[in-house]
């Protein structure tokens, strides 16, 4: 059965992105931090196009079974117009995006895979058309930090995959900031150490 | 050579105690819940005079472990006012316990071990008489958060040791607020995952 999970990196204090965050500095100062070791593997390298080579120990298997076992993305509005002027032509996805939209736009095709869908109809409408097109696959609700507010608060998170970095913001953008944490529980599943990061997995369900 | 850690546990998101604190719900609602796995402990059961029995596996040796190694502690006043009403006759600290305050008041001593020093000219201060009183063992900043703050921005904390429990709080007291997170760098240097929690392990440098 198909899951919906979340997969993020975050600081020790929980934050994924940094302070004086805007356009022209969508991670906020020192954000990229908190990813430097995923752009260290060779799965995530070569998804995004960035070259040969890459680390191949353990970070890299788990990268390698995250991208493996996504069939469907749900990404926020804000999120896909900060990506659509950094991803490379081939858009990293490779398999359908539904962006959390306003407008009404028919879908966008780019070349190796990833089609964007656009959705104005809510959470349940995405959710509902990203699992029918993972089909067998897992539904990752791929951020920013408001949608997958949105999703925890609507109990609709199966799994919270947080890579923790070894640091600490101070101030930034709080993955949890507005969740209501009475509405589900968190079972830790996987924690797995590496040098540079903590994988941590939670199985989520409504309390 | 002795050194001056941090040991706390803390939520997903940061935060080591819950929303709407005061005199009477010192750890704020929920907060007991970051807390569970340790009433649990052997070790700590014994330390409070909590009663025989408690687990005896892993996050008990580690419990024993953080126990063993402090030679003394620092509390902040509030942390020390709110212990007071609630820690048993024997306060179970059971080594020296130097508390920053404003006033100026004899040293008090408890039966059990744990006599209480109150310093009143500042942070460098409280250190120097905790790391003379602890010899060859460890100093402990005990918190609560204001204190942890103020010692990591001097640069005087050289380990955090933290333990994750496996919830979100969404709102309540963030361990980190206030941080200045340019003044110094952690290395992971232990992850020890059990079912209740997660103990994360940090070398703290200036940067």
């Amino acid at each position: 059965m198909s899951k919906v999970f979340v997969n993020l990196g975050m600081t020790l204090d929980g934050c994924i992105a940094g302070p004086n965050r805007g356009p022209k500095n969508p991670l906020g100062d020192r954000g990229i931090a908190i990813h430097e070791w995923l752009f260290e593997q060779r799965a995530f390298r070569a998804s995004l196009k960035l070259g040969e080579g890459g680390e191949t120990g353990e970070d890299n298997r788990i990268v390698e079974g995250t991208i493996r076992r996504i069939g469907a993305n749900i990404l926020g509005k804000r999120m896909f117009e900060e990506g659509e002027v950094s991803w490379p032509e081939e858009a990293p996805f490779r398999c359908p995006v539904f962006v959390l939209t306003h407008e009404s736009r028919p879908p966008w095709e780019r070349p190796g895979g990833t089609t964007f869908h656009f959705v104005n109809d809510g959470l349940d409408s995405a959710l509902g058309r990203a699992r029918a097109a993972a089909g067998e696959k897992d539904v990752r609700i791929s951020g920013g930090a408001n949608v997958v507010m949105q999703y925890l608060n609507a109990g609709l998170v199966e799994e919270l995959e947080i890579a923790i970095a070894p640091m600490v913001m101070g101030d930034g953008l709080r993955l949890f900031d507005g969740v209501d944490a009475r509405k589900f529980e968190l079972r830790l599943i996987g924690a797995i150490p590496s040098p540079s990061v903590t994988h941590l997995r939670y199985a989520v369900s409504r309390s």
